[in-house]
């Protein structure tokens, strides 16, 4: 088959022809992708951020197929695979997990004790075919096609599962920031605007992209600015009493200090991006307020699920630019250049 | 192998010389019987009362091997099998489970959409061997044996399940009502105490059965009467408020309709036993109190994995009364009797 | 004060001139009434259905006046009460409270160990003036006034907590049957709407009503029909599985017996409607699919405030027609004979 | 009355003759002293750390009383409090609340928006009589008397509410770190104890400390290290896995940042100690295994009422040391040299 592989850290993506991949275990399954997005997390792979990581998760060195985010349709399964059938359309959890372990049995797929994780730990999506486990298979349903949903495997589940977290603290009447109007938030906002009456204010750096906040339902648009002046004006608009919740998209460059001053009584910062490291006197940002800050990781299967649901009802649209397999430089290229609406997307093949 | 079976209803069970159960699917398991539980279940599929039930389920007609409550050691595994090993002491959990349904993956064991319950829906426990499934078992620690834990498969987890829906009401200055200090009972009241310091109350008709309720942890016994006097005295007890919650282990007999007479306000009654129908007015007993009516069905693995913990901590000491599989129908007349301590349990080999 | 006052069952409210009411505790609150609800409950007042409880509740006999459902202006305030003030907008929780039993400390209003309630143990709202407890005081936000609100107060409470009994349960992919488009169904099925993308599916007797509650938000109406016919065909819409939850705002007829039939595996049932009674097999209807019943009644304040701020929003439209108070007995003549759009709503004076 | 003031900073208390309190509001109480507890938060507000607090809450410069942990007898009542009565043995709640803000609504306490908090931001109990609020009010059972409960009120309820938040992720099967084996653990251990089978390891710097900690059901004590080498061993202790909850009772010293690091998946880190500062690589520490940290302050009214629950089953027995009001110096010499069993408890008279 025909794949892009990373050959060597920070040089082009080649499109190489290599073995399909196999059935190994009899709960493989193998999908051929007819879409994978690009994720901020391959251009980290591409710079050599994650070698350490290739070894320590025991795969071979480069050359190496990223693409952590995919869908297609079935053509092989493993024999002890029941619930899925040669042909369907699915779109496929980063994650393949055990089934077994306590983590499993509580839903919970994140903390499996034996995963695999195509893209990153295996070889990946950006490719006519890719191999993943059973239980990673969700299937789509008749009105979408892999284009439709492939966008929300894995950052569309990340922002997600942040707002799963939120909705019990979002009643009516309460105030949620949402830190991060880009890739995360643009799911995040849609998926909190659809499932609560909770007052939203997204704040960002870019004036545009506050205007898509809007778009996508929220109440009021902050720009951030570099003088910290944004945190005191969302305090001055809770009457002095702050947030009930934050949502932080970002999680560095300061956004993450800022996140905890943003909250009242009983606040939680809901963190999801990352990159920074959380400094927070005990007394007076923790204790007196009573507050939280928990973090979140992509998301579990049946949240995913859900998250289809949601798209196949229209209350979440993912936006997406398709490349051919063989432009996935300029995809590169691209999304570092931020000049991408939505998710890049590769598009290998023509259909099933 | 050598197993009990019923070979026609309400007849003695046979003793015959069967072919071993063989792995049919790669995620099947078999296991050596070190102890299956004799379960009030059993008499119910020995009297023909789930005769419609066999044919429903799709199983072959009499003879069958009953038994869904067993432990023993693995002796085979399937080929997708990796996590337990032969030689493995295992106790099983009474259903299979597929691993891939929305149930299976929220942790929901009892709603799985594709299942197996040996012993009942496939031939049991009461023999050498056994067949289950990979998803239903659970490693028995070191510190213990089959014998120790099999009667937590059915009867203790579905007692505990119960209690676990009833801790987050039950903080300490609350009352709890357990009606039925027998098989269930005995090991959720102990998980009760174990885990609650909420005021328990129980109720049952025999005298001896609340002595041991109140060694058990109990911190009152209450004589069931057939004047239904007891419902006034629990009411005048919690100064006419009614108690915080009722696990009803009886389910028929009138406990079903006394259940909801003992709540108070935002009271829940969980239903754990049956054979009654519930008949409530509902202004009266349900929206003006505002009661819940929970019905409860065994457990999950995990809540099963939980249970096996307060038995190695010495928190929940189930009580058994063993036979050799030829005693099966001295069992049997024991326990229809009321003459057995504890759980009868049926030994066929001897040991690994 | 003009007050419209039952005086004889089943006879003409008359229009008589009463004392206002004056502060009897340093808690207390008078209001200008400026919106008063009629409910159907003061339909079973007028006809003495609630004769015994008026006698059990302490109050006087008739001459009554009825009206719980309240907003207007304050007039005056207890020496206690210092967090409102003469002149403000305000919505009454139909329950004044204690704020010292432990029902109030948990945010439990309506098990609250001292209560009143104006126009059912106390005299009511069909009134100038009316008397309640400072606890049971809610803001009217600026936007908004007496009419805009007072429907929330009873029967849009009502409807709400329900809902928000649901919520947890009505995740995306879930199916949600609202039994009954009336009084109540209309605010809940806009609230359940506004708060989750959960398939809405109403059954209701009236086409009418049905064409309703799909511009309400429902994704799907069913016909109630006598030969129980509906039961099935939601089944069936479900896959043969059932729904998730089900709320039934009638609770009498049938309906009480068909929302557990409607139900899947780990189905609620929650009732908030009443008149029938609940008889259900346990083993079949609540043990094997672990089905709970919910029964709810009013709400809290804190709900009431959250409800008006989805009015506030325009997530939450309420109906209503108004009528004089010397329209008392037109009002009731057209809510017996169903012919009032929305709340009837009583408007005794000329604004603050 | 009697009263030991602060009547500088760093300087000895001095035993004065000043006004009894009186009543100011409607919901005010009176309470003849029977037992006041002397807190470490006694010993920075006479070393002058909360100087600048005191302004803030708009209360007179010193001299001042101190003591915020206070229990005796109602000896006179405004008129708007009905629930309790002269005579009445009552423990007080720290902080007195205004029972109509959405905080106290919630039964949120400790959130109120109008709180007074005697011996802090009003003249406190080192005195023969203190003036607090009816919403302060905890009645004592006539098992036990001021002495047995006073403890309760402020470290003991702190102590109890991260227990209580505790409690959900604390089944059986689960590890729990207690850090601190004094003055909070002192409580929280034997809360712990008597509402979960959840492993209990405490960590502690001082031996006897750990020893106690056994003795109040700790299941292991592991010596806090200067090389930080225990962090490791619990990691070690749990197979590398960590734990699921932390309870941090110091939150200073070292002891804030290794809370984290021994967390395992979905780990929760409960801080109820301060003094220190949290810092935390946001993809290292809290992403990637989805840790949580929480904030967590005194406690609500029920929760104290639970806690003395507790203490009245005999599940958590307080310790202390009495000094009589004129002891007051020697209390806080005893304090702060470490030589008070349990808490040191002033007695200012001779019973009620």
């Amino acid at each position: 088959m025909r794949a892009a592989r990373l050959v060597g850290y920070n040089r082009p993506f080649e499109i190489d022809v290599i073995p399909d991949p196999v059935l190994l275990d009899p709960t493989d399954v193998i999908v051929k992708v007819g879409a994978a997005g690009f994720c901020r997390t391959d251009i980290h792979l591409w710079s050599g951020e994650f070698a350490s990581f290739h070894e320590q998760a025991g795969i071979e060195a480069l050359p190496f197929v990223c693409g952590h985010e995919n869908a297609g349709w079935v053509v092989e399964v493993g024999a002890a695979v029941q619930h899925i059938a040669v042909g369907d359309a699915v779109l496929l959890h980063p994650q393949g997990t055990c089934g077994y372990c306590h983590a499993c049995r509580a839903g919970d797929d994140m903390h499996c004790s034996a995963p695999i994780f195509p893209g990153l730990s295996a070889q990946g999506g950006f490719a006519e075919y890719v191999r993943s486990n059973a239980r990673a298979v969700v299937p789509i349903p008749p009105e979408l096609g892999p284009l439709d949903v492939v966008a929300l495997a894995d950052g569309g589940l990340t922002a997600y599962r942040a707002v799963k977290r939120a909705l019990p603290l979002a009643y009516p009447g309460t105030t949620t920031v949402v830190i991060g109007a880009g890739g995360l938030g643009h799911i995040g906002i849609q998926a909190l605007r659809a499932l609560s009456q909770t007052e939203i204010i997204v704040v960002d750096r870019n004036e545009r992209a506050l205007e898509h906040a809007l778009a996508w339902g929220a109440d009021k648009a902050v720009l951030s600015r570099s003088d910290h002046s944004h945190v005191a004006e969302i305090r001055d608009h809770t009457n002095g009493v702050g947030a009930n919740v934050v949502i932080d998209y970002v999680g560095e460059g300061g956004a993450e200090l800022e996140a905890i001053d943003m909250l009242g009584p009983n606040g939680v910062d809901i963190v999801a991006g990352y990159g920074g490291t959380l400094i927070a006197n005990i007394q007076a940002k923790l204790l007196t307020p009573e507050a939280s800050v928990v973090g979140t990781i992509v998301g579990t299967y049946n949240e995913l699920v859900e998250l289809v649901h949601l798209t196949r009802r229209g209350a979440v649209k993912p936006e997406w630019t398709t490349f051919p397999l063989e432009g996935v430089n300029d995809a590169m290229a691209a999304l570092e250049a931020g000049k991408i609406t939505g998710r890049g997307v590769l598009v290998p093949g023509n259909g099933p």
